[in-house]
């Protein structure tokens, strides 16, 4: 089978933009399509250009033997200004206040649109180059947690919370949360993580940070080092985290009589524009707690 | 910013494939690439060619005022065959047998690039045309019912094993395992699930089916119905399940001294070659459970 120029460019768009940070070969493409290696690489080229020119992420060459072209995703400071500023205006509506202070998320964190986005915002900003596992503890972490092990290419590993016999000899501890108030258990297979291994720690709620210290000690019982930690929503107390280098989406402040949710901008190398927060701010103002 | 028509296929293919099941009209296109009605047309058919000629799914146009076009996820027989024939040789390997006849599979069922694809195999195999929400019970099978999600474009709901009074009302239930050894608890928020709703259930093991007809009560409970039912592995016995109406990949058969790993032949609606099911078996037949 023969294929045009345009059909080759929009398939192999295709097959990169499925399989983040998976390296093709040139030869790969060669055979699927029938074609030359300087046809390919004409092809690659557009294919760059296309990726560059709308932000769309960054398609990168390896040279060498084990050498060929893969996408890594990168959000746009653009993208990632009105995802977040979406996602706050919708964590301050009125509606999402339960009693206890608590906030209604999981649409959100179950959202696969909102969790593949996530996903690639985390890998955006968190250095995974030397990662082997992206590790989430359950249950409402996990569809951003994989998704970002999907944007990085990196298998992912659950913490559960019970012992589970029915997964082999299994590793458990006791961590204590951040406020102090409760012991919790998590447990994991020891087959699930190899010893020497650096992992990359996703949460989708932080606290006082208890959590995912407790996860850090166990990945040290596993022999592995935590080496990026990203979590999508902190609150703004307590201020002193038992963990301190992560980086965090979302803040959210439920002390006062407002809740005020805004994008945690520590976490970007750039600046907000002083209205969209703003903007964000007044909506969060009119929203009074129904109690 | 002008664009080449190698670009905005390129583009197109990508903001498609991001994003299946989502209808683009064509004007997003025209002002995105700041170009005419008929050249966005022309653009199109490429785009539809690509992914028919090389089998990367569908690209459909949708008439009248909420028009436009979307790309629905379809895997090929030929993909079909491979993945699944894959995944039961490693599935059939002799390092996967724990001490108790468990199957170590959680780096199968966790890993973003096999999820992925059984997302898809899912979304080519249930009609979803009229669902509102994929469903799934914790813990095993929540990746790859994100991934189901994110293919059909439908919100994600998970049943959770405890309540927890953190996500307001919620709606609790027990039910009884498939060989009538264990009652279970399952919880859902009330705000979860719309009354009124159809809903496509996806878990990642079933042996009894105890757990898909308490998720099917739980439905009933909220006042949503089960309009499919996918599961990634099934046991061959019992041969009769507390369910009938469900799709499932991969029948395993852990009776005997040997584990057999199939593809479930009845989920599509074609043969598999003798020789490819032949060598699956052989395979299969040498692991000898070390008990």
């Amino acid at each position: 089978m023969k294929f045009k120029r345009t059909e080759r460019i929009g398939a192999i768009v295709k097959i990169l933009s499925d399989n983040p940070n998976k390296i093709y070969t040139l030869s790969y493409f060669t055979e699927k399509f029938n074609a030359a290696k300087s046809t390919i690489s004409e092809d690659l080229l557009v294919v760059k250009n296309v990726f560059e020119k709308l932000q769309l992420g960054k398609v990168i060459t390896i040279s060498g033997a084990a050498g060929g072209v893969k996408y890594i995703p990168k959000t746009s400071k653009e993208e990632n200004n009105s995802f977040l500023m979406e996602l706050c205006e919708k964590i301050s509506s009125n509606d999402r206040i339960l009693s206890g202070r608590f906030l209604y998320l999981i649409d959100l964190i179950y959202d696969p649109t909102v969790v593949a986005k996530v996903g690639k915002i985390f890998a955006s900003n968190i250095d995974y180059s030397e990662a082997d596992y992206v590790v989430t503890m359950e249950t409402k972490g996990i569809p951003m947690a994989l998704m970002t092990s999907k944007a990085m290419n990196l298998p992912l590993v659950i913490i559960r919370k019970d012992i589970k016999v029915s997964e082999g000899p299994t590793l458990s501890m006791t961590y204590v949360t951040g406020d102090n108030s409760k012991v919790q258990s998590m447990s994991l297979p020891r087959k699930a993580v190899k010893p020497g291994s650096k992992v990359i720690l996703i949460d989708d709620f932080m606290r006082g940070g208890g959590t995912i210290k407790g996860m850090t000690q166990l990945m040290t019982e596993f022999g592995a080092e935590v080496i990026g930690t990203g979590v999508f929503i902190t609150t703004s107390t307590p201020t002193e985290k038992l963990v301190d280098d992560y980086i965090s989406l979302i803040e959210i402040d439920t002390e006062g009589n407002e809740i005020n949710v805004k994008p945690n901008l520590k976490t970007f190398n750039y600046e907000y524009r002083e209205d969209e927060i703003e903007e964000v701010m007044e909506h969060a103002d009119e929203d009074e707690i129904d109690e």
